[in-house]
C-alpha cells in the first residue's frame, strides 16, 4: 500500500516521528494525469496546499503554473525560479501593498470578489487580468464552502464592467468545493459564468479568462471518482457552456490532487487508554495531532487512511493527538477501527496525508515543533 | 479601555501588523490577585496557554510554579530559570522516553489518567508524585472537555492503589473545563476526590496532592464572576470535602486566568466586503485569523471583544481571516457590530487575547507569518 521507497525513508528516519514523506514522483504523476485528462486547462498548482519547494520545483519543470494566496507565497514561487507570468494571485483579500508588490514583481493576475478589492486593483495592477470570483452553490463537496469567498452573479457584472471600464482585462473564477466527488458540480458553476458572459458581450465586454478552480480530490477514505471522469465531465461542461470559442485563458487551480497523495505521514502511538471499566472504545493517542500537522480533521472533515505493522483483530477506537488541548481529537463521532493488539511506540502511517498538513503546523503549541518533512523521488 | 503603554507600543509598532502586545504588568496583577483570592493552593502556571519567555521570568520571580505539556515545555521553563521542583508533567500524554528525560532533570511531579502511562512512571519516574487524572462533568464551561483526558473514578482508585504498592506517591487531579463560569464546579469534583480518598485511607493509602485544574476565566465579551468568588467557593469546597487536614500539596493550574488579559492583538481592516446586493451584514477581513493565532475562534468557542478606532452608527459584520481557507472565518453565528464606517487600513484590537494565541499561530500556512509579538511592562 506504501511505496517501497517511502517505506525505505521510514526505516532511514527511524527516531523522527511524527514525519511526513512526500514522494516528488508522485505529484508528477498526479500533475500528467490531469493534464492528459483535461487538455482545455492551464493548471495552476494551488501552493498553499503544500509549498515546499522541491514540489515547487518539480511543477516548474513539468510546466506548471501556480495560484498564490500572499505575496510570501509569490516570492517562495520565484525563489525557486518560477517566472511571474506563471503566476495568479488568486486570494480575494489582498492588502494594497501587497498587490502593488506583487505587480512589481510582474504578477498579471488578480482575483477579487468586492468593489473594495476592485478598487485596489485598479490603482495597483494597472492592465492586469482581473477575474471576479462568484459564490457557487458547493453541493457535494466533503467541504462545501462558506460564503467567505465570493460574490453573487448580479455584483459581478456590474464590477467586471467596472474594471473594463478602468482598463483592466475581465475574468470570471469559482470554487466547487474542496474535495468536490460530484463530476458535475462544474457544470452548474460554468452555466452562471455563461450567462455573465452573454451579459457582458452585450456591453462589447469580452471575458479573457475563466477559472475553474479547485475541488479535485486526494484520496481519503471515501471513494473518490476517478480523474478521466472529472476529465471528461469538465471538458464537457466547458464546450457545452462557454464553446465553441472557449475564453483565450481557462485555468485550473489544483492543490489537494497534486500533492496530497504524494504523502505518507509516520506517527507513533504514544498512550493507549481506556476511560472506564466497561468502554468498549479504546482511545488511540498519537504523537500527532491537531495542532503538528492534522488541521483538516476539524470537525472530521478529512478521514485519512489509516495503517499499522500490526496484524489481528480490531476494534474500535478514538484517535487523539498529543497536546493538552480537549480540541485536539483526531476521530470521535467517525468510527476507525484499529488491530487490538495496538500499543505505544507502534507506527501507524496516515496516507495521503500531503496536503494541508505541513504548512498547517502550529509553531510549536504546548512545546511540540512544527511537523518534520522529508522528501523522496 | 486599553491601557496608556500598550497603546504608545502599537504606535511605535506601526507598520507591523499583526501584533501581539503583552503586558507583563497585567500577569503580575493577575497572579497576586489569585494567590489573594485562594492561598490554599499553590498556583502552578499552565504555560501551554503562553510561554513566552518574559511571562515565564516575571512568574518565576513571583514564586509561581509551572505546569508542562512537553518535554518541549520543560526546558523552555528550566532555560529561563525555573528549578526542576517547580514543575509538574501535566499532561497525560507522554512518551517513555520524554519521562525519562524530565526525570533526569529533576522532574518529580507526574499527571497519568490509564495504566500504560501509570506503568510507564513506574519505570521511568520512580518514587515520584503520580497524580490520576479523573473524568468531570464539565457543566458550565465554555469548553465542556472533551473525555480525552481523565478516567472514571473506579479505574483511579485501583491505579492509585498499584502506584503506592510500586513506589509512587499518589495524587488526584481534574479540570472543570476551559473558562469556566460556575464557580460551584470545583465542590461536585472535590466530592469525588473524597470519595476516593476515603477510599484510599481505608487501604492505609493518603493522597499527597490533589490538582484543582484550569478553568479560571479570561475577560471575553460575557460577564465573567470576579476572582474573589472563586477563590472563596473553591476554598469553601477543599475544607468542605478534604478538610480539616488538606492534602500536602493543593494545586491549581491556571493558563488563560493569567495571560488572556495581559494580551492585546492588533490587527488591520483588509477588505470590507457585500456578498450579494441586499444583505444586511458587510465581511470584514482581518489580517489576522485562525491559521495565525486565533485558533479559539474555533467553533466560535471564545469571543473577543474588539475595538475600532472608528466613531458612528454600527452594523452587523462576519469577521474573516486573510486566508485562502473557508474555514477561516472568525464569527458568523455570533453577531458583531462594527462601525459602518470601517474601510480597508481601519486598526482593529482584540482584547484579552494573551492566551492560546501566539504558540497557536501556524509556521506559514497560504505564505503568511506566524503572529509577531512585542512585551510592555
Amino acid at each position: 500500500m506504501i511505496d517501497p521507497r517511502v517505506v525505505d525513508t521510514f526505516e532511514r528516519c527511524r527516531g523522527r516521528s511524527p514525519l511526513l514523506v512526500i514522494d516528488i514522483d508522485r505529484v508528477r504523476e498526479r500533475y500528467e494525469a490531469l493534464v492528459a485528462a483535461l487538455p482545455d486547462a492551464t493548471v495552476y498548482y494551488a501552493v498553499k496546499a503544500n509549498p515546499h519547494p522541491d514540489i515547487l520545483r518539480c511543477l516548474i519543470d513539468l510546466g506548471s503554473h501556480f495560484d498564490v494566496a500572499s505575496i510570501g507565497e509569490v516570492t517562495q514561487c520565484l525563489d525557486v525560479g518560477a517566472t511571474p507570468e506563471r503566476l495568479s494571485f488568486g486570494n480575494t483579500v489582498k492588502k494594497e501593498g501587497a498587490i502593488a508588490r506583487a505587480f512589481d514583481l510582474g504578477v498579471r493576475r488578480y482575483a477579487f470578489d468586492c468593489d473594495g478589492e476592485l478598487d485596489k486593483l485598479i490603482a495597483a495592477a494597472p492592465g492586469s487580468i482581473a477575474f471576479c470570483r462568484i459564490l457557487c452553490d458547493g453541493l457535494g463537496a466533503a467541504w462545501p464552502l462558506s460564503r467567505k469567498f465570493g460574490c453573487a452573479p448580479d455584483l459581478a457584472a456590474d464590477m467586471l464592467r467596472k474594471a473594463a471600464a478602468n482598463g483592466l482585462r475581465p475574468g470570471i473564477s469559482f470554487h466547487v468545493g474542496s474535495q468536490q466527488f460530484d463530476v458535475d458540480a462544474w457544470d452548474r458553476a460554468l452555466a452562471t459564468v455563461a450567462d455573465l458572459r452573454a451579459e457582458l458581450r452585450a456591453d462589447g465586454i469580452e471575458l479573457e479568462l475563466v477559472n475553474l478552480g479547485g475541488g479535485l480530490p486526494g484520496t481519503y477514505r471515501e471513494t473518490t471518482p476517478a480523474i478521466d471522469l472529472y476529465g471528461k465531465a469538465i471538458a464537457h461542461a466547458l464546450h457545452r457552456r462557454l464553446g465553441p470559442s472557449l475564453p483565450a485563458e481557462v485555468l485550473i487551480e489544483p492543490g489537494r490532487f497534486l500533492v496530497a497523495d504524494a504523502g505518507v505521514l509516520g506517527a507513533e502511538v504514544v498512550t493507549v487508554a481506556r476511560k472506564t471499566s466497561y468502554d468498549e472504545h479504546r482511545w488511540v493517542y498519537l504523537d500527532v495531532g491537531m495542532f503538528s500537522g492534522l488541521a483538516e480533521v476539524m470537525d472530521e472533515a478529512i478521514r485519512y487512511r489509516i495503517v499499522t505493522e500490526r496484524d489481528g483483530p480490531t476494534g474500535p477506537v478514538v484517535l487523539a493527538g498529543p497536546t493538552c488541548d480537549s480540541a485536539d481529537v483526531l476521530y470521535q463521532r467517525y468510527e476507525y477501527q484499529l488491530p487490538l493488539a495496538l500499543a505505544p511506540g507502534d507506527r501507524v502511517f496516515l496516507l495521503s496525508a500531503g496536503a494541508y498538513s505541513a504548512t498547517y503546523s502550529t509553531v510549536g503549541f504546548n512545546g511540540f515543533p512544527p511537523l518534520d518533512v522529508e522528501v523522496v523521488r
